[in-house]
């Protein structure tokens, strides 16, 4: 089976590279060949996703995934930004299921902003449609308004637009992904104001009656982010559209305190899939060696368990890591008194022992 | 000068009761007339903002509203529903700027889900697009996909449009509340995605000329639903959308712990406003005396000051809340051991006598 490894910008490197040992570490041996990707690839081939690259994407069994983004390609036209890689890759991949757990390792519950008995133990799961909505939605750009109170003047816009059958997929992920944990599932929308939104609540409704050991709820976005603040253990699955769930995954990523520890999956109708860290690049701390390498570990995990087929290893990876955090080691990012600072490189060989 | 008060639904007419005695225990005299909006509209004139509460609204100098919405109409036409009835005052109004500001008063930072030296001390003011946007683009609908990949299917769909007076107008108000404040905006949106929000940040940096004493900076609102979350001090003045103002007021809302203390104001070119508790309408406690009546006291407040230029009366408002809270009383949303729970009316006499 084969891996396509595309490290990156920032600390995509390096957190790749400490994901790629842990993965020569297993038993099991992958193939695997890496490509630039992102501001990497622009510098490579003047385009943030050459076309070898996503070449490669496509013929690989699942893609690992660095970060991508430096300000120093701020000022590049928007189709040559780090960013578009991701996009074009999610597009060209059919990836529509953005699975984001965000999970509070007990260990690491002081590093939450919120108090302790409101997050410990935290454990949900979003699932993010990934394809569709206001990010690609046709037509879009800058006009003249063609009517309305402002007809005659420039404007900018964009189209959000879901069709029934990208509903029904994303419905189905999650409710089967509920049906393997607490059975219990969130459908944000903002139906009330939004006619994509309404009609994205008919349709996961209709899709529930093919679940019925699962409890379907409905929430509004505004009120999904409120409920995020004040209890967001009260979740166990949360399913929403493409640009909610930007907002909602980033959110509930950031109440844990440790995104540095979050992995993610983006899966197509076949489970096959691209992993990455759901931080971000970090160009601050690039080249520094304290980036924590353990979101893009763990991102590796979800990958044997998904696209790979190796849940066993996939085990074996996510024990490993509760093991170096017992064990106390913590790069900067979570790092707090009593505990061992490490880089990470220093925080991979932990990893890599552990196995 | 007249005042519209529109109680509403759910808790509603208790809470604009005990504001509305406020108003009448200040020296100078307010005219006021009272009409009903939301469910309390339909079941009256068979519309949640019949024809003659909007019309009462646009007469009227300002409007202090309550709240709506109950379970009981979720089954209406979504043009029926409570809700609709605060779209459409937004809109007939041209109430295009919400300001809401989420303070946490330091008598209160243990109601709070985050740790109090994270937001003990919070003052941030949220400056929401309220008139534009995907609430009100056009087309919308449900229709047959055109084009795309989804060709042929049944879709949802919306329209993102903002024109470049839209957001000159709201960027001059938040650049102008930042320079009374400690003068830094940041602008909130999504250019590495949206062309309309690229197009609202280039307007907003081309505006920013005329106020080189502000410091403006641009933040993506995934980014920003995530440093709200780690580190909410940190912002003064935040301008954004409609749609993810929505979601960014609320969660700001929530960090404090004690939304039933929040007001906003919604205001048109000349600062005639609409005025409202930033919390709902709260069906499944409404009629039992036990509602938080200070967000929408403290909405009278921002009235007094923003629309009916009384900035004296404003104060003491604001001051006779402050020392109703140093006081010790306390609703029982905001109740905590060691002070003195009071029911709705209570806190209402309170204020009075502090005044
Ligand atoms: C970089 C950006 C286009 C992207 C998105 O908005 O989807 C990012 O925020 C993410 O969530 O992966
Ligand atoms: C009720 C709803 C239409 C409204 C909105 O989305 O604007 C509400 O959430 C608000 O923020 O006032």
């Amino acid at each position: 089976m084969k891996i396509a490894i595309l490290p990156g910008d920032g600390i995509g490197p390096e957190i790749i590279d400490q994901a790629v040992r842990v993965l020569n570490t297993l038993d099991e041996k992958f193939e695997m060949e890496t490509a630039p990707v992102g501001g990497a690839g622009y510098e490579a081939h003047g385009h943030p996703l050459p076309e070898a690259t996503l070449k490669l994407a496509q013929q690989a069994d699942a893609v690992l995934f660095g970060s991508v983004g430096d300000w120093k390609y701020d000022k590049l036209d928007r189709a040559l930004r780090p960013e578009q890689a991701i996009l074009g890759l999610r597009k060209n991949l059919n990836l529509f299921a953005n699975l984001r757990p965000a999970i509070l390792y007990p260990e690491l519950a002081g590093a939450s902003t919120l108090k302790p008995e409101i997050v410990s133990g935290l454990d949900i799961l979003i699932i993010r449609e990934l394809t569709g909505d206001i990010y690609f939605g046709q037509p879009r750009g800058v006009r003249t308004a063609p009517d309305g109170a402002f007809k005659g003047e420039r404007e900018g816009f964009d189209t959000m637009r879901y069709a029934e059958s990208e509903i029904r997929r994303i419905a189905h992920v999650a409710f089967q992904a509920a049906r393997k944990r607490d059975k219990r599932l969130t459908s944000v929308d903002k139906a009330n104001v939004l006619e994509t939104f309404q009609f994205w609540k008919d349709i996961v409704t209709d899709v529930h009656k093919e679940y019925q050991d699962v409890t379907l709820d409905h929430m509004y976005v505004d009120n999904a982010a409120m409920q995020l603040v004040r209890a967001p253990k009260k979740f166990d699955v949360i399913v929403t559209g493409n640009m909610f769930g930007d907002i909602l995954s980033d959110a509930a990523a950031m109440l844990t305190g440790s995104i540095g520890m979050l992995p993610s999956a983006s899966l197509d109708a076949n489970n096959k899939g691209l992993y990455e860290p759901s931080h971000g690049s970090a160009p601050d701390i690039a080249g520094k060696g304290v980036a924590n390498p353990l979101a893009t570990i763990l991102s590796a995990a979800m990958m044997l368990r998904f696209s790979l087929n190796k849940a066993e290893q996939a085990d074996r990876v996510e024990n490993a890591v509760k093991k170096v955090l017992a064990q106390g080691l913590r790069t900067p990012d979570i790092y707090e008194e009593g505990t061992t600072k490490v880089g990470t490189q220093q925080m991979g060989d932990a990893v890599v022992k552990a196995l």
